[in-house]
């Protein structure tokens, strides 16, 4: 609903975009939201890409291209000279200009750090030695920050004299002489005290779980802000000094990110979440990215295959069981990709600690039993009871009683094993330091797709007596 | 990390409890954050919630249970007496307040809300009127709000006297004299504004982008608060009227139960995501969300295993078609359930309106194209020269060329109609006003594994002869 009341704006600019006309969309992009513009400038063709950024100029432009997927960012900058990259660059928050210049090439980075001034570059090669997915990597440094022993009045001094520069007042931290983080003050505690109130006083300790390490890795931080209802979490180093803060919105976007990335690779999709949409992504990148585990599980499924040509001669006797051979190896896939979800989305909420892998493992245990047994009485009842209206033919010697009962102890047998296995892939591969969700369900499907076929016809042999 | 350096004061409060000692349990809950003292209560056993209640008193209780999953807030609110009630109820926002009262029976709920004094009452029972999962069902109104008319002096004392009960001052929102909402103002606009500056010329307009409508959907609303990187969304009725706002916290955390929702939908779970972590779920839980699917899905499968019986004389003429049936109709499941977690997702990361299904159809026909045909000529080359290697017998007339020939072409044409199918199924579920992620990746699979079988035996009846 908001977005139609918006649409003229932004509907004026795609028009002036069309037009060239450069003044049109220089005035109407300082109407229109960073985020919106970001939206046009990439559904725009690229050739008009030159355009649109000469139009805006660097400083909107600064707001534009962080919001750009990386694999754009670089050519974006190359429609910029030298001094209006400074200007661009300068406009830029510490935390967001890593990023930018984490998505370039190497030798343009080196270009880029070269136009920064003196300090800036300083600053921001010390935040680009922090890896990328790190709470270190995704901080901002410029935060309000006051030590305990001022008073009010020299706080708001202070701050006064930082606002241009700090992110966000939103929360302010208070550090000892030496540093180390000890308490936060919201601005209205500054507004609403007298002036030599000291900052001590007034401040509110910071627990030691609501701060991260510089090294965490950043999904984990993200969830301490969520955990703790937080606007902003401190960034510290190993001896606890205050280094920095993430904020909630980029918090928001590594939860995000990471959704996509688990859900991505729960259906068996590879590589890095790219930070193209659907749309813009090109068939042969999203090619790229869906062939590698289509062509390992055809490969495995011709285990499935090889197992089946081997039970030939059960199969040539009682043709009837090929009619729930399709629905036993299913259910295994089925039950293995949900237990296997279930357990994924666990660990990454934080729910599972390393310590609970055991009653991950015995809950599967029961819940596939359970599973199992029930949907196996469904069936075999369906097999007593209602096939034989169909008059199907059964060999000499082999009741629909005894054909239940195999259908019932082969979906239980498969059932169990599948749940079990779908829990204990994801929870292995963290044992061995592994994303758990590389264990993709596909390939649970096909892994215990083999196991269906060796349960499903060893039982009938021994039950049938084939 | 942080969680090692956190352990000694929650370590601590656990003993206590063990203990049953009130007085210790009182003092630590004051030094633990209340996201983990609900935490610790949700991993006590049931016996003891009296106890834990009852020793931190109302006031810490108040935030604590909102914290708890929506099944166990009724049982910790029966342990209270009226007068504690009341005392809880007064401490609890007015957004957390409304949040509780949905979580409790309808004869619970009236005999809370005679609790409240007249004027909470009136304004719990106007917010319980929105739905559940509606911006208005998740707002607060305790926000600061100021009118453009007043000055920055007028503006502090406004928002001193109002700050007890206001949520957060990150945002302060300006309406016009008829309560339209225009604007917004910093906390610190104000603190570095002299006095008798008028609102008005310190206030940002708020874009109508950047607003939901009361009636607007909780994740639509959330995503506006991700994509313009907002501490605050503003709710308005549909006269644009400032209704009240929805905090960062909230949308993190509407974001990520409607991820977790969709990847559960995904892997054919079904229900809503419950509240309790899966540790704390019973298998009962567990199995009433998954039984469904499988049940259904079990079903489904017969028709898979009917069609196989149908080309029971195809399959007895050759049986070494049985080496690839699991990979054709596995293949088609895989590309399938990446087609429909890739269209999902971008679904709901809102970047897929109406307009775009037959862009969408179009990019997943040509994907599956060259999917199916890469990998059948993959699996054909196998077939062709390293297959006779293995010397399985061939009927005569048949050569392995032609049965290369055959695997490939099934495979382009069943990967090509899976990738179509898993696209089309959640757009369909769409147009006709369904959750896309309720078509299930499993449901998918099922669905072409009955077209992999009639696609596979088919092509090998006209090419082979058979």
């Amino acid at each position: 609903m908001p977005e139609e009341i918006a649409s003229l704006p932004t509907a004026d600019l795609t028009l002036a975009i069309e037009a060239g006309d450069q003044s049109a969309i220089n005035a109407l992009a300082q109407e229109v939201h960073y985020a919106d513009l970001a939206q046009i400038y990439q559904d725009t063709e690229e050739e008009k890409h030159g355009l649109i950024l000469k139009s805006i100029g660097p400083e909107i432009a600064s707001d534009v291209i962080v919001q750009l997927p990386d694999s754009m960012i670089e050519e974006a900058l190359d429609h910029f000279s030298p001094s209006e990259l400074k200007v661009l660059f300068r406009e830029l928050t510490d935390d967001d200009r890593v990023d930018v210049l984490q998505d370039v090439g190497d030798e343009a980075r080196q270009r880029y750090l070269g136009l920064l001034g003196p300090e800036d570059e300083e600053l921001t090669r010390s935040l680009l030695r922090y890896e990328e997915d790190t709470a270190g990597g995704r901080m901002t440094t410029q935060f309000g920050r006051l030590f305990a022993s001022m008073t009010v009045k020299e706080a708001i001094e202070t701050l006064r004299r930082d606002q241009e520069i700090t992110e966000t007042l939103s929360r302010i931290f208070v550090v000892d002489s030496k540093g180390h983080l000890i308490g936060r003050v919201r601005l209205r505690d500054l507004a609403f005290n007298s002036w030599n109130t000291p900052i001590r006083e007034i401040m509110k300790e910071v627990g030691p779980e609501q701060r991260a390490l510089a090294t965490t890795d950043q999904e984990e931080a993200a969830n301490l802000l969520l955990k703790y209802d937080l606007i902003v979490l401190p960034v510290v180093d190993e001896f606890d000094h205050l280094l920095g803060i993430i904020t909630h919105d980029d918090a928001m976007e590594i939860l995000q990110e990471e959704s996509t990335e688990d859900m991505e690779k729960l259906a068996g999709i590879a590589g890095e979440t790219v930070e193209e949409t659907y749309l813009q992504a090109s068939v042969l990148t999203h090619f790229k990215r869906r062939f590698v585990w289509l062509f390992f599980l055809a490969l495995l499924a011709i285990a499935s295959g090889y197992v089946m040509m081997r039970f030939e001669g059960t199969l040539m006797k009682i043709f009837l069981l090929s009619l729930y051979l399709p629905m036993v190896v299913a259910a295994g896939g089925n039950t293995g990709g949900q237990a296997s979800t279930m357990v994924i989305r666990a660990m990454s909420l934080g729910e599972l600690t390393e310590g609970t892998s055991i009653r991950v493992i015995w809950k599967e245990f029961r819940l596939g039993m359970i599973l199992g047994c029930t949907l196996g009485c469904s069936i075999a009842a369906l097999t007593i009871f209602v096939l034989p209206a169909f008059q199907p033919e059964l060999p000499s010697g082999v009741t629909f009683t005894r054909f239940g009962l195999t259908v019932a102890i082969a979906l239980a047998a498969q059932i169990t094993t599948s749940t079990v296995i779908g829990a204990l892939l994801p929870l292995g591969a963290r044992a061995i330091r592994l994303d758990p969700a590389v264990v993709a369900a596909p390939a649970i499907t096909t892994v215990v797709d083999v196991s269906g076929m060796i349960i499903y016809f060893t039982i009938a042999q021994a039950i049938l007596g084939l």
